[in-house]
């Protein structure tokens, strides 16, 4: 595509500042925004990061601190994130006048802020919705906003959810290298918490005759308590083995040399990236029929889903049988960073232009 | 005062939504907000506050919600609270071009919100002065703010502080009612916690031989299992009296009845209202020297204070034979909230005029 002078936006992008905006990072909404920016710079928009400036991006960085929030907490330098994220929305909105587009991820609790912008503003839903955040979108019904799957929005009453566009995340297929071959290991990777089920996966591994590779590790106390509890004395190093973390390289291996993923998640998720992750590399998907899992798995193609863990172990051999190249070529057409960027600059520029009046005199809202 | 139209304000008042704004309120802060704000009508200025709508005010209340976030909570009507405040921030922004001064309440928090309001802003600071809130003043050095007290503001770097006008708190003299002759025992009135130290109070009368009447209750858990353990001991119904909980007018007739108040607080408290209710009745103040104590109390005229509990014991017999209508008189001049008013008013009218450019181009900030 050619880009020409009058298509040229500029873009402020604000993500939370738990962790850096990078290739590889800690915080999934931080790796969307990078791959966001990187793309829309690659295109050639003037694209603006709001973050810290431990940040690795093409983009440009106003840097609100030095150093992500986790970082600056375990070391003593910060305490109260809020403190941070307001002032980062605040900075943005001070300036807002120089951008086109004013594009948040940090949640609901920017929409109220969002209406004193100069400039149109998209909200991006990142988390499971919460009373608080339906309440606020309730409230600002006009606020343009976008989610990353139905199933994260099927709790908002319809009039409200029907103004809310869903673009699914996506993933970088030119950074996840394909395997033709399948592997001969089941993959479950996520946080060792009860919410990711990793004993569920143990279980239905047990029952498909195959070896476990889990990787991830508790994060928290509870997770601890979990893990302790309900995983470890089932791993045996031979049959269900346990890797712990892994880093954006070894990630991609990981998927990459398993025969198929497993995904008995429990837990409200708003988008599943580790699935698309998965079907980057050719890995297959199988996964319990929980939030927006029928939305990503495509079944037959991609993998299968099913309501009950029994169901799942069948489907774990249907899936062995799955053309690799298949399940990465049909994950790409649906799930390829290149679609996600078309999609948000399509909303960028079919945002409502925005007639400044000092703040939201006109942003209708509705009574108390 | 004559009120003229020319001096005439529109104040728009942002305290925390805690608590309601209202005459006998659970919340310290909106205490203070709500004499304020009833001061200001009394005086012909156009007064509006943003809170919740159960909040008693001679002001025009704008309602976020229909009660007190406390009560939502207890009721599971709402669960984040920062959701709830930046959402009553950004309202009050919104319209801010109506008034001609944005009073905020809420701490260092909204400073950088602030800096995108229309008109002049004041922000008061009610609480101790945590990191996080220093880093933000030095981040805004021009923000006009305002401190309940010295004590408050001293861990803040010179260049910042020097710039922190304090004001200190007031109450109603008109609404305590004054005894002339001092009571039988002395008083504590605080929550029951260790920051607090009714557990030094009881040490303090043993001491004296003076009977101890203990009014408020222990909130947190912590505060529960301290209470149990290091004060209920100790109560025996003669000596030590605990009398729980106390509405306003209870207090008023316990403070009002009683020969001293022992404040032998630990924690930092920014400034300490209930030094003042006490003075306002006639009854003095033996305090320990921590925080605000040296501002509040004027020795040999409204109390006494020392460095430890063992020079408080003959400073409490002292305090005893201090005139009960110079202790109420004296702290009038001081601490009326008609004084209090008036600080509030001559830094309205002295704040910077800001010249709307839509945003902080005109807010200087330091480099990150």
């Amino acid at each position: 595509m050619k880009v020409t002078n009058a298509s040229r936006l500029r873009i402020a992008l604000i993500p939370p500042l738990w962790a850096r905006v990078a290739p590889s990072t800690m915080g999934g909404v931080e790796f969307i925004v990078h791959l966001l920016a990187d793309e829309l710079v690659k295109r050639g928009h003037d694209v603006t990061i709001f973050t810290s400036s431990d940040s690795t991006t093409g983009a440009r960085v106003v840097p609100l601190t030095e150093c992500n929030l986790i970082e600056a907490m375990e070391r003593g330098r910060a305490w109260e994130y809020e403190y941070y994220e307001t002032c980062n929305i605040a900075e943005a909105l001070q300036t807002s006048g120089s951008f086109d587009v004013v594009h948040f991820h940090v949640g609901c609790y920017a929409i109220p802020l969002g209406a004193l912008s100069r400039s149109p503003v998209l909200h991006t839903l990142h988390n499971p919705i919460t009373p608080d955040a339906i309440w606020l979108l309730e409230r600002y019904v006009e606020a343009p906003v976008t989610a990353v799957s139905h199933s994260q929005i099927a709790g908002i009453p319809d009039q409200r959810r029907s103004r809310i566009q869903v673009i699914h995340n996506g993933c970088d297929f030119g950074a996840q290298a394909f395997s033709p071959a399948p592997g001969k290991y089941l993959a479950f990777l996520g946080r060792m918490g009860p919410g990711k089920s990793p004993h569920d996966a143990i279980r239905i591994a047990k029952q498909s005759g195959l070896p476990l590779v889990l990787a991830g590790q508790p994060l928290d106390q509870e997770e601890h308590a979990y893990f302790a509890e309900q995983v470890q004395p089932l791993i045996d190093g031979r049959h269900v083995i346990h890797i712990g973390a892994v880093d954006q390289r070894q990630k991609n291996s990981f998927l990459r040399e398993a025969a198929a993923l497993l995904f008995p998640i429990e837990a409200e998720e708003a988008f599943g990236m580790v699935m698309i992750e998965a079907m980057a590399c050719g890995t297959p998907v199988v996964a319990l029929r929980r939030s927006s899992v029928q939305e990503v798995v495509d079944v037959g193609k991609t993998g299968f889903y099913a309501d009950s863990l029994e169901e799942l172990v069948p489907l774990v051999h249907r899936s062995l049988a799955l053309d690799r190249s298949v399940v990465r070529e049909h994950a790409r057409q649906r799930f390829s960073h290149v679609r996600m960027v078309d999609e948000y600059l399509e909303t960028y520029r079919a945002l409502p232009h925005r007639e400044w009046s000092g703040g939201a005199a006109l942003i209708s809202r509705s009574a108390p």
